[in-house]
């Protein structure tokens, strides 16, 4: 963990060191993927059979790669009705917000009599990567499905990899939740090869979401273009903005709650408070001594962690926009005045009562949030990444007449000559105005 | 130019491969540009001179790379009084068109007490690149500058490359008309490397757009994730649905508006009036014969043209939907019943007196379009690349109290213990509702 003090004279190049902390991207992986996905690509269903076998330690037929709706409903039963009940709350609370989200087509006649529109239209067909192994969380499998779900998604398929066979009940009742009953056992490139080229198994889909390893990503990567992807998910990271009138255990707990994601998630106290921020550093330390994960979070802390004492609020709202977090809390009296100076954060986390872990299953909004400091020009998972824009153009005789002589000159100053042509010839038939 | 009839036998593979025609993947330029990137990124500007000397034949210390405000306004006073009144109607139009398209804010409090928002706020910078020679088309500064204005980017830097040192007074001047005043003679991949990264000269920007060659192209695709890019074009192309009341010059002129752009765009009529196709063909071949961008005309329309009669209306749409054009035009009675039917487009054009030029120029909405049936989960550029949403959550104890038990059990079963902690220990500290 390091200590950071804005009033220190190496606050400047600490914090640039801190900014560009986690920033090497590994590419090593690009060669294999490249195989893999070519491979599939020529080879469809018997290449997903191979690796699968590979990967997988699991040898099945191509048929068999698809989990049957009998599994689906066995496996979803063996989850015990109160954990059912509370993915049920969560997927309630993240539909509600995500219909609240969808935007409103636009159609209007503008002073020149020329009608203008946009309309949003659904994707037809939607790939959902879950990863395998202990990373399966069913809550990811909510905040995936639904908002394609609510954006009109007509299909959507899932390709989740089954290690030596083993499914995960949970991962299967939430999807059975969302209405997802295209459910494949495959993982890793192969699977986004396959649901982006499509094999006789997998029609193609337009869009692939979800999170995944290295191999997983760098295959979503280089699939981009031929189909849509979603943002490539870096190491999660939290900045805590509190003062000294928190608990300094609960500030410590959200922090770790960070730490305990992976050794490379980093979580960051901004306080005013230079004795608070001493007793967060302590009460750290006596929590590790029982979190269950203490050997990763204590690691991502060691290693990511900072704590950061600013002089005013303002100053950490300076700090806050550099970082550009996934996740921002502010555990102070009034958070929405702070939040207001808050330029880049993918969600703020409002108030003492308010912890990130609310945001991550039951408070609506979408977890999936750009990491990394990516906050500076993405967002979140939305509906907006399962629909999209048609403009529209409506122009009579009266409004081209208007109008058009302008985009001649444009065209003919351009160079294209058919261009202007398309223009000038139906004003010439349509003639002056009368 | 191809002649299909869903009629025929044939239909079906024929259609196959006019789907996949122009599909592959031309990635041979990815290791110059990885070399070149990184190259920018180690040694800045040296590498900028050095790359411009090289590729634009023109020498300059780092300081001269930027145009400076004299010099755009020269260049800005030689396009004449009618064009810069053509540029002021379109800018004026997109403008217009992009304030009408800014989304709103959420703000609201749910059923169970929790307070719910997203808030869009705009990018702080942003990296705009444009061609140097014949391709600089200043509509395109135009599309490309006013949403970041309207969404309201700080900071609008511009690269644009000048061949032999030759500036382009048209885009200058439209540069200066969206108040784009950071502008660089610098292009291909060192200048998005510039932007991506940053250099003494050139301060980093949070996004890149622009069209670009191969190399521009492949240079956004590879610093992707360090900043946002706009998607990254293909060939252009357009889809007329006309019936035989039209004028079959005209729909020949708006087939090779299309086709003049390069050789490798795609020009497709779809009509129910076979007849109608023939006459359109025909006045292809004569229009051909005075066009000045013949050459490239006719490559495109031998090489990708199409004329494809269908039976009905609606065979028509499955055709458009399953092409998922950049462009759309509709020349039937009822363009509106028609267009409702369509999934699948970058942009519409409505009637018969809406040739797709006018939304090159001054229709209004983007120019800047999904290429190469990427519609089906892309949009055309917009205010939307320009902003980014932060969703926010406040939840007071009595909210966590209804909300946060299903938290506890769902980080609980995900083995995530900090997660169910931070939730646990604030319910067990503000106790049961009294």
């Amino acid at each position: 963990m390091k200590r950071l003090d804005t009033t220190s004279s190496g606050f400047s190049s600490a914090f640039a060191t801190l900014l560009s902390d986690r920033g090497s991207e590994e590419r090593s992986v690009a060669e294999p993927v490249r195989a893999i996905l070519a491979d599939v690509r020529k080879r469809g269903d018997a290449a997903l059979c191979d690796y699968t076998a590979r990967f997988d330690r699991l040898t099945l037929p191509p048929e068999k790669l698809r989990i049957g709706a009998e599994e689906i409903a066995e496996q979803a039963a063996l989850v015990p009705a109160g954990l059912m009940e509370a993915l049920r709350v969560a997927a309630r609370r993240i539909e509600a917000f995500h219909v609240a989200q969808m935007p409103k087509d636009l159609d209007f006649t503008d002073e020149d009599g020329i009608r203008l529109g946009m309309r949003w239209t659904a994707l037809d067909a939607v790939g959902l990567y879950v990863p395998g192994g202990k990373a399966a969380y069913p809550s990811s499998v909510l905040m995936n499905a639904l908002p394609a779900r609510v954006a009109g998604v007509g299909r959507v398929a899932m390709c989740v990899p089954s290690p030596d066979g083993v499914l995960n009940p949970l991962v299967l009742a939430a999807a059975q939740l969302c209405g997802v009953e295209e459910i494949y056992r495959i993982g890793g490139a192969q699977a986004v090869g396959a649901m982006a080229y499509g094999t006789d198994l997998i029609a193609p889909v337009d869009r692939i979401v979800g999170p995944g390893n290295a191999f997983v990503a760098e295959a979503k990567r280089q699939v981009f273009g031929h189909v849509g992807i979603d943002s490539i998910a870096g190491p999660s990271e939290v900045v805590v903005v509190a003062d000294g009138k928190n608990d300094p255990r609960l500030v410590a707990i959200d922090l770790l709650a960070q730490a305990e994601h992976d050794e490379q998630a980093q979580a960051i106290l901004v306080t005013t408070d230079a004795g608070f921020g001493d007793a967060v550093a302590e009460a750290v330390r006596v929590e590790l001594e029982t979190l269950p994960r203490a050997a990763i979070a204590s690691k991502s802390w060691d290693d990511h962690g900072a704590v950061i004492v600013v002089r005013s609020l303002d100053e950490a709202a300076d700090v806050v926009n550099a970082l550009a977090p996934e996740h921002l809390e502010v555990l102070l009296d009034d958070p929405r005045g702070f939040s207001a100076l808050i330029r880049h954060a993918g969600a703020i986390f409002l108030g003492r009562y308010c912890p990130e872990a609310v945001g991550d299953y039951v408070g609506g909004p979408n977890h999936v949030l750009p990491t990394s400091r990516t906050a500076r020009f993405a967002s979140g998972l939305s509906v907006y990444d399962f629909i999209k824009r048609t403009t529209t153009i409506q122009a009579d005789a009266a409004g081209l007449r208007r109008i058009g002589p302008a985009g001649v000159a444009l065209a003919t100053a351009e160079g294209l000559d058919a261009h202007a042509l398309s223009l000038s010839a139906r004003l010439e038939k349509i003639g002056p105005s009368s």
